[in-house]
């Protein structure tokens, strides 16, 4: 049983050809022209690209007293209707002191019968003991590479510096990637109260409690502690200039940082808070929150220049009866916001549309670096031969008007309600398996997505060690006849 | 009684005119030509500038174990003997839960009866609690209007980011300025210990366990607790590039944010801890340590370009004895250096002499500006009629090897060791009694040095009040119609 | 014949102090409590200041054909009406290869009859030959220790760098400090001519064809030639975070570089030229051209930083009938608009109102900062004993609407028309003599201006020499065996 | 015919794995396990990767009155000594108002039957004319879409602001990319006469006349004027912190700029030309000149953070005999050093081995990124089926001291003698042919290499172009009623 998607224009991070692409036992089997094969997709007048990776996903997250909405079953067929093919997903521990690997087997029990698509993990770290320090060897030997690390969420998911150098310094050594949620949880805390007090309790209060700098602080403090104990790190949902400065200044000294804006971050902004109706304005709390406008500016540059790599989405989606139970005050409004099946036609549309990016750039940060990031590149992310058959078919011509009335996302509402995309899927393939086809008949096949193990000692981890280690500190050797007499 | 200052030409922070100035009653009286007096100080070739101002000294400190060598005696004669006429130390408080009162007796007992020069003080903020709170307002109403907060000594002074935003709050409030030691305490400890544990358990280690990226994180932390706060904020001891441009870049966002290098840093490089000697090498453990050379030219710059204000010496001074403290380890070694007696006549020969700074900046970093930032001005740091008459006649003729051997401070070496220096003072007078005149009989004067109280709500702190509460975040007012359904 | 100005508070550049003002023969003669005299000036209640210096003015300039419409008896009188009691105005020499002293006479034939106020020169530097060269020095001799060079008109007064370098290293020479209009003339002229061709020839192709980049480009190029001759720069009229940028860029290396906002871009905006009106967008065109609003902060900043030093207005007043000469076509438009009258009242209103700046940094950026930079203090620019008594006693609760319909100045339009400012002169003395007092009889008088000289060599033009000097590359000395053979 | 190369590891920009390489007909015709072809190439232990693309040579150059030794003979095979397949040479007319297409001829005359590598050509823009507008059309249409212009060389091939703006606009619009040599020229012709006049004759009055703020200044104004010509600008030699900021700067705006360093730069500093002999000396000198050692971390960061992409030699050899034309006085130098042989070596002994870039990182900036920026890119660049099998067999085991005495380059000296390298090529091929067998009989082979023609309109080219149609500053329409009556 072969596939041959036919007649496109392959697109991928590095140039753009016309072939066909031949799809044998879930991999890319041939690239070139005039392939022929049991299934005919038809991709005349189409871009044949990566499947799209979402790096930044929570679905089904017990969090703030209530679980997102969104159900590994919804978000993944989202995910591939709009053109994503991986998720991967953040696995939060019940515990401090440990549990990581419980926490994976209640993850594994809930992803494995309703995937979609195919997926990962990320671990989060949300404390620090000698069973974390333990586990986190027998989770990379499970195929997770990265560790999240929150610094906000004070007297929940955050860490303290201490905890999270321990942390870094064990990834360094497990050959991991630290990934971080940067915001100062104190201050933020502190804001909270300030505005609660000062009446302030509405969604604007959210935004009002999480300012820029108060992201830019954090970024700044990771970047710092991942420096002091040698590893590269990964900065989630980058939303502000300020946080964009703080990875710009560290790379121009040659330090190993990732930035992840979010698709939200680079398209809506805080006046989304502003509105006179408390749900839309509730439905639209995420952390960090949407900036000014001034910050969006920012952020597209740093996908042109390659100091952000990576677009993403923080998918979690609470419904509005779930956003409602922050009514009485803001800081108990789930934080959180969808975006999953919108995140590739909304960037294609305000990014390539417009010339920001090129389409090899769009396909960069919507897969292929974050492959490569995630050391899965090029089982994922790639159009080669070998590869995963994670292919979507893109038509640039088609037009929709995202509204929640129309998506396959569960949530009741959309933050892009009302955006017009140009640039939608017309068949998503999975494994080459197609899991998508625009206008047919298709449907949701939970249990069929693959968990894809990653593994570590990345490229980049190597080399940063070898620097490190070359250039560290050197013990003076002093003769005892400098040392003070009687020593 | 009047004195006369006959034939100088004057320098200020503003400028530089030939002029007598005469003394009576402890101020100055009159500035013009040909005036006359009772005594005379011959000021032919000199220049007559207002006396410098150490902002930042720490006289018989009780830390780490023992207590700082240099008393209070001894240390503001040194400062005299240096053209220095006002010190501020910093009290702190025995208790992390309060005690600032106690402190500030205690700290009252030492220095009423030997301080040879006028002083002041900063307060120590250890801890946070009701009685903090309260007690700050106490110590306002007792003329201290800056407060120090310590980012590192972590278990010891450090303060988390919750309490020093509380506490920057409050100094908001009460019109005070915070002060910051800032480097990140845990990234200290982490790596004191890590070094250590590596063997590396001399003076070198020191440096290492406190590389600039963690001053510069903690300077850029302290700067946006501040900012939220609402308050101007004053880092201690600028030491490295890191830290000067998270002001800078502060400063170029409107942000009130104030920079002191020490003398030590704008001079002396990490080199010295790497000396064979590991005496030579412990006397120069100080926090921040000494930086390598690339550091220098931008604490340089930062003078001449304003970006930093004030020049420093933390003068903390331990004998070699105490320093051996230390020998089993560097983290035992108690932090500090010397300087009250060299700040001047260094800062003079490095900065003047080169070019790198005018006559005028001098002034405005070794005594202006500093009186200004902490709202004594022009009681103390000006030549104008009315000021205290706190007078350096400096003679830029004058040169001098500086040697412990032959220097006012009881400590046993000195930092400076072998630095020929140009520019010394020939008198300095204190409110308007000559306390050194070079060459001649001079002794110290225990208990003639007054303490100067200071007044809370300079115009930068009432000027950012006024921004900060426009510019502030407004509630959005939501119409019940525009409320979920039933609240 | 003394004057007294009572019951005020005396606001300068350092310090806010309640004390009556002494005034005898022009000058201060006293300042302090119950003082008496012949005339008594009202300051209760009122802020007493020295009165506002504005750097940049273009009196009676002839410019693109046409001569600017205020008269140097109108525009000096609008300045006292406003606060300001010095103008510095710049010579524009007829030729490019010399004629800086004819100039000179011409400009002395205009302003002598004429002023109002006090007043100085800047010479304009148009072209380089040895003529220039020889004539700089008697304009030095002449009391003019300022040269500007214009980096755009193109084909009229602009320099090229080679032109430009050698002015600087003349300037450095004889101890002068060089100005700059900082905007890349070439890519003007080429921009001016395609927004042309395409058709946009109403005032906002003015904008258009002169982005901030533009400026950036040219302020960073002068910098740099600044600082290969050796020499501190002013940069006039600094209107973006472009120009700013290169400024604190090069401070922030000890380079010696002033920037000067003009009142107009701190709070006007690029809007104003896509007004429907023509004309209300032809009386805007000036250059650098108003920016879109972020730029507002960034020029604030910098006067609460200190990496801007002054603010001015660069009066150059055309009136309506004037500007219709661009009707063709923006670039015939005479550039330039007025301020002198508004100067101080609107930056107060905007800046120390808001607390954006301090009472003292107004004082600072109006007057004493820039009387420092020109070499003119404390003669002008202070408030102390033998300063001019150029004073303004200001009073802060006053308001007015600005509006073209009741000013001083001669031109029948404002560009701050419509702008409620609080804070005004209620007096404003000229050596002593009340040459405005609000709600009285007033009337210019024509000719009681005088010149005031300034002396080269300042403090930071001999310390930067010096400094360039201990650090100039050095020859390597080569022994004859060491060279190639037969050489 | 054809050819395995087996058993080796293949590293490209993107990942490195283990697979054989078979190669038919010129390229590469598949990538697997178990290939077999009729000639083996032993991979065994060695990297398998794109033969490296220098960029930026100058072979028999005609230039300060000589003409560069090295031939296209010589350098083309020295470059595949180093595992380098393909150089782009620049092309020179000798008219300033034309003269493109007689250049070309010129350059191929010398090229076609020499070159031993494939090769391509940027072609120079030295002075503006009608012709040169009407050539550069053609040029484009003959496979070059790279256009040069030199900011420096005043008075021989220095264009002006204006002139480089109408370049930049027509390049735009063919879609090619211009290259900038980015110094002051008028700066430095004036700081050479400076040192001269000084006595300073020689080379270090080379680099003392080159500071890096005048290479900074200039690559400013070039990505100035890129980006309101609204093309990519690719600088070429970027030797400096100063210029690698102005990058920097720019495409965190989003502003499309690519850098290039030399292998010189990031491993040789500014101290070469303070050797006590002359000839030392004088063979090190190019422009730019070394820089001190601190810009080299710089310039390292840069390859690892994206924001320099590319390195190179600009191979421009001169003997020494030819050095000596400078005896009387450096600018009499012929600018320009050797590196093509030792370019991949070098970087990978002095970036990889250390950590500083990964493999991957190492083939993007020598061979990947190159093919991408110049549009060549997958014919070369690449190790993927169809491309042309420019390849190195690279023994990153296999060491050597580089030496002039060991070289294939014709030069009498090699400008990093004494440099141990660790990483050499085992074979070279091009085009699938072995054109270098490490200790085995080799000899260049004259006349084999091809002109490698490059299309315009690349990815980037065509996004900026969108994007600066749709943030083009848009006519304000005036009705006229808001019209100046009568017009
Ligand atoms: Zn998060
Ligand atoms: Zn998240
Ligand atoms: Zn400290
Ligand atoms: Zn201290
Ligand atoms: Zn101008
Ligand atoms: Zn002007
Ligand atoms: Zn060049
Ligand atoms: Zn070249």
């Amino acid at each position: 049983m072969s596939t041959v998607i036919k007649g496109g224009t392959i697109v991928t991070a590095d140039r753009t050809y016309e072939s066909d692409v031949l799809v044998e036992g879930g991999r890319i089997a041939a690239i070139g022209p005039n392939l022929s094969g049991d299934t005919v997709v038809d991709a005349e007048g189409a871009f044949v690209m990566p499947g799209g990776i979402d790096p930044h996903t929570h679905l089904e997250m017990p969090f703030m007293g209530t679980t997102a909405a969104e159900t590994w079953a919804s978000g993944t067929y989202a995910a591939l209707s709009g053109g994503t093919t991986m998720v991967v997903d953040f696995v939060i521990p019940a515990r401090t002191d440990g549990g990581l690997l419980d926490a994976l087997a209640a993850w594994e029990e809930k992803a494995t019968r309703q995937a979609c698509s195919d997926y990962s993990y990320h671990m989060c770290v949300t404390g620090w003991s000698q069973t974390v320090f333990d586990e986190m060897e027998q989770i990379v030997a499970r195929g997770i590479n990265t560790f999240k690390h929150f610094m906000a969420y004070k007297g929940a998911l955050m860490v303290n510096d201490d905890e999270m150098f321990a942390s870094f310094q064990r990834c360094a050594a497990l050959g991991a990637l630290p990934l971080v949620h940067a915001e100062n949880g104190d201050i933020v805390a502190a804001l909270q109260k300030k505005f609660m007090d000062a009446g302030v309790t509405g969604p604007e209060g959210h935004a009002y409690s999480r300012p820029p700098e108060v992201e830019g602080e954090a970024t700044n403090r990771a970047i710092m502690i991942a420096d002091a104990a040698g590893v590269p790190v990964y900065i989630v949902h980058t939303s502000s200039e300020q946080a964009h400065e703080a990875i710009r200044r560290a790379r121009q000294k040659g330090m190993r940082v990732y930035g992840e804006p979010l698709v939200q971050h680079l398209t809506l902004d805080e006046t989304e808070y502003f509105n006179r109706d408390w749900d839309y304005a509730a439905r639209r709390v995420m952390s960090p929150p949407f900036r000014d406008k001034s910050h969006q500016d920012s952020l597209w540059a740093g996908l042109s220049a390659g100091s952000l790599q990576v677009v993403a989405t923080d998918h979690c989606a609470f419904t509005t009866e779930q956003k409602r139970f922050g009514l009485k005050g803001f800081p108990a409004i789930p934080n959180g916001t969808g975006g999953l099946e919108d995140r590739m036609p909304v960037l294609w549309t305000k990014g390539v549309k417009t010339g920001r990016i090129t389409m090899n750039e769009f396909v960069a940060v919507t897969s292929t670096n974050i492959a490569k990031i995630l050391n899965v590149y090029p089982r994922k992310g790639a159009i080669e031969v070998g590869a995963d058959a994670d292919v979507v078919v893109w038509d640039p011509d088609k037009s929709k008007t995202i509204s929640a009335a129309t998506q396959r996302s569960i949530i009741d509402y959309n933050v892009f309600e009302g955006f017009e995309v140009t640039g939608l899927p017309r068949y998503t393939l999975s494994r080459g398996e197609i899991v998508f086809a625009d206008g047919k008949n298709d449907a949701p096949r939970p249990g069929r997505g693959q968990f894809v193990p990653r593994k570590p000692f990345g490229a980049v981890n190597k080399a940063l060690s070898v620097w490190k280690d070359i250039t560290a500190p050197r013990m003076i050797e002093r003769k005892p006849e400098y040392m003070p007499i009687g020593v």
